[in-house]
């Protein structure tokens, strides 16, 4: 069975030395001293990997069962449910008027990514509840705070987002479930959703379905969509369940992985529900949970592969087979370990540099929210607008490619579930699709936030990297390996956005063919960016003496980074400014 | 349920337009004008897409069972079993001999094609058969090629190859089983070898186990290794079946995919063998088999893509979602097809780009195979050697990638195992491991076929790409599409290959760091070339005043692949010069 250990040196070295969380200003915030937040980090790492990692595989072997209507999770899911709540993890990040215990998202994310590590398809009971808790505390009525979200932060009911139907998951205005207006001011909810992540279970008291329906009057399209609280249990005015709501399992979907999380077809039969902020504006409601929920699923696209290469590493490091090329290393065994072979290192080089980038670009995006929502940076919000589908996208992509690495290091062993290794794959695998499609990211990032107010926040990215290479070009430690492989790739990207820019307006399809190349481009530039910037770090703790190996390593991983996948950023511009003549050019009957 | 759509043109148009194999030179084969070879070909892919495809997703979801000692196999696959053997699609290539119908190669493997992508798990059973009469075949002794080879022909016997045990695989210098000699010329074999594809099951009267163990007095390592011939049922002087011999299966292994394939637990108490080609010359003989089962595996990589393909293609084209953004193109309907949006096509482009480049490397490989079988042509031997890993790793890991592309162009559809994609993608995962994990293949490819006889063959390669692009750089209405980016791929390859040679000998980790990115590079500009030669074909077709759309279709095809993924050899190219530093840097204890 595969293990996991918590990275807590290397999210304390993102916290502090390269953002330096206690110094930067975040009001109501003066606890984030390296010791408090290692604290915090420590007790999270060790209910991740004592309790949560070792009912990863149980989960995905047995998986959820949908019994008389009733689904029952898998054995020990209950009892590890209740140690997160008992432990107050669910309300980290929570506003404290409902119980939260107040901490800036970084923290939420920080430990978030432990939770995910050690078991995705758990922690997604407990993220979903989150992304409905942040929608209800936007838009919800002071009566509809009061009644939900104290149950929610503690996890006693959990949430679910409702938005795909049979015909329509991308595209939300076709759908069909229907909202009917009652004398009482509620809705009678009727239509199927499916693919509801977490849409019922055993686990919690209540399940609180945020729902999008069309209700009478609001127009063709999204504009007639609005956003419905349609609880499991109805609740009465003192708080305490009532009836049954007309909404009910239909089945439990068979799927790739994340077997542990029960994905249901929700059917709502004039299920009682009362409107979530205003009528006809349901579109901007779930988008509060969906930018959230964005940056999540990113974080669970490289946090899923984390423990894959940590169980590659020992895998390396343990098993002999073959000798280095260079001679014997481990001459008194019968064979070298694999780490010793060029390409096993390649394969692990790949996995620690993307890993450890991925971490510092999810951190320092929470940091971002942070910013904007604590501290009303305005510049924060819109950068990190610009980069969530960056996050979501290529970090996904990036994680599924890094779990698919990790499984190749064990050969044969890695394709049979003994191990864990193929779990990894499969689970990791649903992030590149669920809260938008990649390939709908990159439509978000091209077709909307590049242009967004006028290009101002690209405009402040490509200012804020060139300041920042200004800044350290004198930085002689670092300004070959990191600073001029940083500037040459920021080039590549400002030659894309150049040449959307100037061809987009006359054919998008110029534009939207080169959409997924510019992703990844865009990605791989944020990531050496916060490979440089974890230089920078990393060098002035060598030079200010550090006597941890740690800082050395963070530099060769880095420097690998920037050798070896920076070079990406050309293929991808070429693909860009190829436009969209051979994407277009059959007709669909030609294919 | 997917559907699968055997491609009969496009095999036709490279047996005929591309490699006009009823004009080369194949002593003892008049037969293969058009008519005939479409013929087999239109009666292979019925028998795929009505009889095996159908029950690829049944195979997958029973699985194989181990019960008492006995392997059952899913439901249908015996029946559909006796049928593949009375179409004779299991002798088809073989000695006529021994009952074969002697057909070349390339039919084995345009045929095989169809078989493997209507139902890869079910169609290895025959395939291990091959690999093993094929090993027999050349190394058997007369009475040897009597007994077995009649029998594995009509596939009324099966054959497996025995050689990864729980400690080794790679690294087959370790193995542990043993062969002790016995006075009848006989040896006891004892030992226990993991992941045996096609170990036992119920389709057949007996097993033939090809197994490599230790003889006395052979050496160390490698050196000491001897194949032997070890049937499941001992076989009598009259042909007749005998006792049961001393193998059993230990255990089937639960994995990934492939589930339709029996992955045994081979333990081996004392069971009679018989030495099969020269002692301690074991792993020559074993090697024979090898070359075939690499190019059968790169086979699998892409073959198994192609339903994908058309299933991804297939829900593009009919699921409605969004708007073009050019304006409606289904103005009557409710939204457009996916296919309209340009993402969309990129997925499918650079799929239908591959696959068919893919194709055309297969089949060319495989008539290289011929050409130096049939005729004795030692420089299509050469050349076939030093691609073999190339057809291998290459068309494994892009093979694979592409059944990833298509699973997500159905979103969540793809993620359920209702619509099958998920299948696809976790049966093309097995071809990157097996057969030598693609890295070994690197290892082969850089290592060892690069220096081959002086590094002649890999001369020939670059001297045959560039007198062919000398040949075309007249033919205007491909040359700046398809002639000028060979060039420049190509160049990118010599300068890789330039940078092992100067490199290598000093430090041969500048080389190995590299080994990966060569392979790929190589495949690239290996399917660049094959795009090339399908341009000539395609062009000469349209001059002549073809009315197939086919062959536009063809042009652009394969300009997208020039443009769209070609410029790969760039990343890769800087990869490589980037040498062993950032790969090498760390001590193992530092990960």
């Amino acid at each position: 069975m595969p293990t996991y250990t918590p990275p807590i040196r290397d999210l304390q070295f993102l916290l502090h030395e390269v953002l330096k969380i206690s110094e930067t200003d975040l009001p109501g915030h003066d606890e984030l001293a390296p010791d408090f937040t290692e604290a915090v980090l420590e007790a999270a790492g060790k209910l991740s990997s004592e309790v949560l990692a070792p009912l990863n595989v149980i989960g995905d072997q047995q998986g959820c069962v949908l019994e008389n209507g009733v689904v029952r999770t898998p054995e020990g899911f209950r009892a590890a449910f209740d140690q997160v709540k008992e432990g107050g993890w669910t309300a980290l990040d929570c506003d404290p008027e409902y119980g939260g215990q107040g901490m800036p998202y970084t923290m939420g994310v920080a430990t978030g990514e432990m939770f995910v590590s050690a078991n995705m398809a758990f922690n997604m009971y407990q993220g979903l509840t989150h992304g409905a808790y942040s929608a209800i505390h936007a838009h919800g009525t002071d009566a509809q705070k009061q009644t939900y979200l104290p149950k929610m932060v503690s996890c006693d009911w959990t949430g679910t987002m409702n938005l795909t139907e049979p015909h329509c998951g991308t595209d939300l205005g076709l759908l069909r479930t229907k909202a009917e207006p009652q004398d009482d001011g509620s809705y009678l909810i009727t239509g199927q959703k499916i693919f509801i992540s977490a849409g019922d279970h055993d686990m919690a008291e209540n399940v609180i379905h945020l729902v999008l329906a069309k209700a009478p009057g609001g127009g063709e399209g999204t504009k007639g969509i609005s956003l419905f609280i349609v609880p499991k249990f109805l609740v009465n005015e003192d708080g305490s369940l009532g009836d049954r709501n007309g909404v009910s399992v239909g089945a439990l979907e068979h799927k790739m992985g994340i077997h542990g999380n029960a994905t249901c077809v929700m059917n709502y039969d004039g299920a009682k529900g009362w409107l979530l902020g205003d009528l006809h504006k349901g579109m901007r409601a779930m988008f509060t949970m969906m930018n959230e929920a964005r940056i999540g699923v990113g974080l669970q696209g490289y946090a899923c592969a984390v423990p894959a290469y940590q169980n590659a590493l020992a895998y390396a490091k343990d098993r002999l087979q073959g000798r280095a090329v260079t001679g014997a290393q481990n001459p008194q065994g019968a064979a070298d370990p694999l780490i010793v072979h060029p390409d096993i290192r390649r394969s692990l080089m790949d996995q620690k540099s993307f890993l450890e980038g991925a971490r510092a670009l999810t951190i320092w995006g929470a940091h971002l929210v942070d910013r904007s929502h604590l501290a009303g940076d305005a510049d924060a919000e819109g950068l990190v607008s610009l980069m969530t589908p960056v996050i979501k996208g290529f970090l996904t992509d990036k994680g599924f490619d890094t779990t698919v690495l990790a499984q190749q290091v064990l050969g044969g062993h890695g394709y049979v579930e003994e191990w864990g290794m193929s779990q990894f794959v499969r689970d990791a695998r649903i992030t590149m699709i669920y809260e938008g499609a990649n390939g709908v990211q990159a439509l978000d990032l091209v077709g909307r936030k590049l242009a967004q107010d006028g290009g101002k926040h690209v405009m402040a990215f490509f200012e804020m990297i060139k300041s920042f290479c200004k800044e350290q070009s004198g930085n002689e430690a670092i300004a070959a390996d990191f600073i001029d492989p940083l500037k040459a790739a920021s080039k590549d990207l400002q030659s894309a956005a150049m040449f959307f820019m100037e061809r987009g307006m006359k054919n998008p399809n110029d534009a939207l063919s080169g959409s997924y190349d510019f992703m990844h481009l865009f990605g791989h530039v944020t990531l050496g960016f916060m490979w440089a910037r974890m230089a920078v770090a990393a060098q002035a703790a060598i030079d200010a003496g550090t006597s941890e190996p740690f800082h050395q390593t963070k530099l060769a991983t880095g420097r690998y980074y920037m050798k070896r996948q920076l070079p990406m950023t050309a293929t991808h511009l070429a693909r860009i400014q190829s436009g969209a003549a051979t994407v277009m050019e059959l007709e669909a009957e030609a294919f």
